[in-house]
């Protein structure tokens, strides 16, 4: 098959084209990227598409590169004309400070050449990459571009640049690159005269995403999808990385919907796939024909290679294989939980995981992420009991454990919660026991675990929920002790119908035992403690926290609602009061559109006004 | 004398400045604001001016407020016309997230009315405050400008929008602010007709640092001080929130008179002063003359007032007090981390500091910068020797504190680590004692230091150095404990040049025991270790990690200027090892131009390549 090639190739826009089309890569390549050629292709009326939805390793430039030449060479096995990867596809997506070491964007751009020189003929590839702005030296501006590569006959064809910078939220985009302002596309000849060439627009993933009408504003000056329009492309590319929030494919269809329909532009959106530290990458890429309906879509959470076409005499895409949407938030969150912790582990190089077995909800869940992640066989759930925690507690999670088919191993901290308490007995004499000693029984169980991880390489994960960072109802160097928080953005009502949606996904199989979803929450650092004690109902907590977190609501809107006043004044204290604890916290899994960690930049020292209600 | 005010107004610029001023204060303040006044001032030769060098606590807008309203009354005392503060010295930098809520920004808005209504009569105040963009929604761009308020006669007479916003390092200004393009500058009239009007350029920190002949290179396409020259304005101010790092004051007063002298321009630079969370600023506030000759400076890492004047008739700035500048680099830093120190504990609230005494050099200066910031008495020093700390250790620790005269308490972790050992018997029987088993011993010491803090209120500060933290000579959950890390941003180099000159700073007095910076520097872990059984000499280190983080130097490179490979090798890769531990350490001071916390921003689960050399 291979031999038979694609059958559109880029057309000399030197001749043909003499349109604005990336003015910019003059300044990075050499002259002879810029003189286009005329590859002799038969004249067919279809091009193929495929977009290779790939879980690149962040900085790992051979085996992203071998990613994209393995999806270029099952490409032109099956005749494709035009393959897509995903935005800075060869160095993985954020890159964040590996883009300040010279060297590091030296190396991207030899392993870019090398790519383009293996790469198998008659067939086009779209690489994101990072290219120099060799202006910024003397007109000012950031050093680099964030760009696409087209590669195709052995060299770099041409090269794009992104014009929207995101720059809020995870994203650090000025930090690093400087905003472009081209139109960009490129044509493609057909051989035969008798064929139109089609011209095909470029955007890199936020591009998409300023469209006034379907947002309400706007959050950049231009709209590259209106520019596109306005130079009358016949459909449009999108490389991205756009993380995972519950919801987010729902939204991003939506736009598209509307972006296709507004400007009758079919457009193809290409998706990472991975977990890189926080952040998830979920996939999901599609194709929107024109009339905005989709007609291919790659997997959720999982690698995928999938194909379809653009008919040149309808000027429209033709189906290919659609996958399901995950269909209800929960599966959604679960394959995006799964991911994250799977790419953690494995791009960490740890094939072993640890975590402590309290018998509560959380850790419960977590052991169920592991073990999908990972395999049961290489979890290790860890029970240490003080003189607080109850046997059915122990029992519960012994249950899990057996319902998971991980192992345990079961640790008293009795005697170390007296041998702290006797070291201690001189200074803490006349003192109540109190905040000091429970976050020592925490501390301890810790330490177990850190010990365990270190003596056999495993990575510990962290079981705290978000309600609980958002509060500070945790314990720094104690339960927080992890690698990778993998529930951390799971608020607790959420983790409830987690684990209530697990146990239905396999009839009859139960995975987390019912006693540990009925009983009420506890930390058992103290005789019969009960969350409730100390925090309002998770229900009334989750959503105070939803409007404070999420949207930006003050204090006083918040009570306006219809909120008890001293609740709400009592989390907003809390919310403020334990930023130093969520500053030292491990990455936390991603999954709500503010989640503590990168996305969120709060000051520790400081005294917020207004004050509180 | 206050009633006697200042002598010099803002022009009515409706009728005598029909140039370009601040146009875009018409977005977001109401008529009356643009109106503009003909104040009435006798006429004089020179304009007081005086700079509130202001140590805010971020987000604390009452008694920020109250601070300016202070500098104002003092101003108002001593007959200054014009009196500046610091960058957003309303809400202090950097706010950080604080700018994402609503209620915030109009909480500073109302603030800045409040102000304006009670400042003393013919006083003209320049504020720093966020603003709102109203054109954003429509328009595109951030929602917020980084600016200046020119406050008098009760109103908000005119406002400045920053130009040139730094997203690099620390800092995130992309995040939250739109650029402006005006230039900016107000005029001041004189009551009496026989002399000229006085025209005020008006820059916001980073608007001074982009001169192309200064750096060789351009960080930003325009240069506010280059238009500010073409407006020919008489002098130049700056509002400035620069943080502090060693010779960094030398680099602004260099660029300040390549500038002043290349636009024959005087400039005043007002810097705030305090410690933020991981930011020092160092405030050392000058006013600059048209010869590039410092004529006033303010002190450095203390808050202070201070004035000089503007003579109209000679258009240069007249002579002020000039404090004098520290004498070397480990007095510049000692005072840059003491008030670091000082001003985390004061802003979150604690007046008594713990942390642990080894016997090493790193706790022994911590130590002393904590008894320098809160004094002595407020200090508790904590032993906690196992069987592997030698007697030595113990007498240098409690020499430390009696020089310094800190209360000390001694704990044995003896039976913790036998404890811990019973504990994790059956799981580690079988196996070597080794780095679990030590990491175990520095996390007993965390813990106890931490119920310590706990049980009492007192801010633990850990003492790792940054050629500890660089490699991950530390441990997590362990000796990284603490709410700030006072020296995280000092190489081991320093540490031992800072406590040599801390010896020599009063004659005769010592305060690091000669033992302790004599001796070779040991974890004391297990048994005869010293930290160059794991690593090269300090200062064969600090020498490679300060090409590798600082000149982002390749592997390759640094072997070239002769370093040895292997060592290289092992260096690269435990710096990049140790990034998960980084991720969660607290925040630490900085005092270099690339620390790690908010300013570095790596991936942790990645694989950098080119890998190593």
């Amino acid at each position: 098959m291979s031999g038979e090639g694609g059958e559109w190739g880029i057309g000399n826009r030197a001749l043909s084209s003499p349109a604005p089309i990336a003015i910019a890569s003059s300044l990075i390549l050499n002259d002879r990227y810029l003189t286009g050629f005329n590859i002799t292709f038969p004249s067919i009326e279809t091009m193929k598409i495929a977009i290779a939805q790939l879980n690149p390793t962040i900085g790992n430039l051979t085996a992203n590169a071998q990613q994209i030449l393995d999806a270029a060479q099952q490409a032109a096995g099956q005749n494709i004309d035009l393959l897509l990867t995903p935005e800075l596809s060869l160095c993985g997506y954020p890159p964040r400070d590996l883009l300040l070491d010279p060297s590091f964007i030296e190396a991207m751009g030899r392993q870019l050449q090398q790519l383009a020189q293996k790469l198998p003929p008659n067939l086009m590839v779209l690489v994101g990459t990072a290219i120099e702005n060799e202006q910024s030296t003397t007109e000012g501006g950031k050093s680099l571009f964030n760009s696409i590569a087209l590669l195709e006959g052995g060299e770099i064809r041409q090269v794009f640049h992104k014009r929207l910078l995101p720059t809020y939220d995870v994203f650090d985009e000025h930090r690093y690159f400087e905003p472009d302002g081209e139109t960009n596309y490129f044509t493609v000849s057909p051989r035969s005269n008798s064929q139109t060439s089609i011209k095909i627009g470029v955007t890199i993933c936020e591009d998409l995403w300023n469209d006034e009408d379907f947002w309400g504003k706007r959050l950049y000056r231009c709209n590259p999808i209106a520019d596109l329009a306005a130079a009358e492309v016949d459909f449009i590319v999108n490389l991205s990385a756009s993380p995972y929030w519950v919801g987010k494919q729902q939204l991003r269809e939506e736009m598209l919907h509307h972006t296709a329909t507004r400007y009758g532009k079919p457009i193809v959106y290409a998706n990472q796939v991975g977990g890189n530290d926080d952040l998830i990458f979920d996939g999901s890429s599609v194709a929107i024909d024109r009339a905005g309906e989709v007609v291919c879509r790659g997997l959720s959470c999982q690698t995928d290679f999938v194909e379809f076409a653009f008919d040149a005499s309808t000027g429209d895409f033709l189906p290919g294989s659609v996958a399901p949407m995950p269909q209800c938030p929960e599966e959604e969150i679960w394959g995006a939980l799964v991911l994250g912790v799977r790419d953690y582990a494995r791009k960490c190089g740890f094939s072993k995981i640890v975590l402590g077995l309290s018998g509560g909800i959380d850790s419960a869940l977590v052991a169920a992420i592991a073990a999908e992640a990972i395999g049961a066989p290489n979890v290790l759930g860890v029970l240490m009991s003080s003189p607080y925690t109850s046997k059915a507690s122990v029992d519960d999670a012994l249950a899990l454990a057996e319902n998971l088919g991980m192992a345990t191993h079961t640790l008293e901290i009795a005697e170390l919660m007296g041998g702290f308490d006797r070291t201690l007995a001189d200074l803490f004499a006349g003192t109540e026991s109190g905040v000091a000693e429970e976050n020592l029984q925490s501390r301890i169980r810790g330490n177990l675990l850190m010990a365990i991880a270190n003596k056999f390489g495993h990575l510990l994960l962290s079981t705290g929920n978000k309600s609980e960072m958002a509060v500070g109802y945790c314990t720094l160097y104690g339960d927080m002790d992890g690698g990778l928080a993998a529930i951390a953005d799971v608020p607790k009502t959420r983790v409830f119908s987690l684990c209530k949606w697990l146990n239905t996904r396999q009839p009859g199989r139960e995975i987390i035992p019912e006693n540990i979803i009925v009983k009420p929450p506890s930390a058992e650092l103290k005789p019969n403690q009960v969350d409730c004690d100390s925090l309002p109902p998770y229900e009334i907590l989750d959503d105070i926290l939803q409007r404070l977190i999420h949207h930006h609501q003050s204090p006083e809107e918040i009570v306006a609602v219809g909120f008890d006043r001293d609740t709400v004044k009592q989390i907003v204290r809390l919310v403020r009061r334990a930023e130093f604890k969520r500053r030292q916290a491990p990455p936390g899994l991603k999954i709500t559109d503010r989640a503590f960690g990168t996305g969120w930049r709060m000051p520790i020292a400081a005294n917020r006004q207004p004050p509180s209600v």
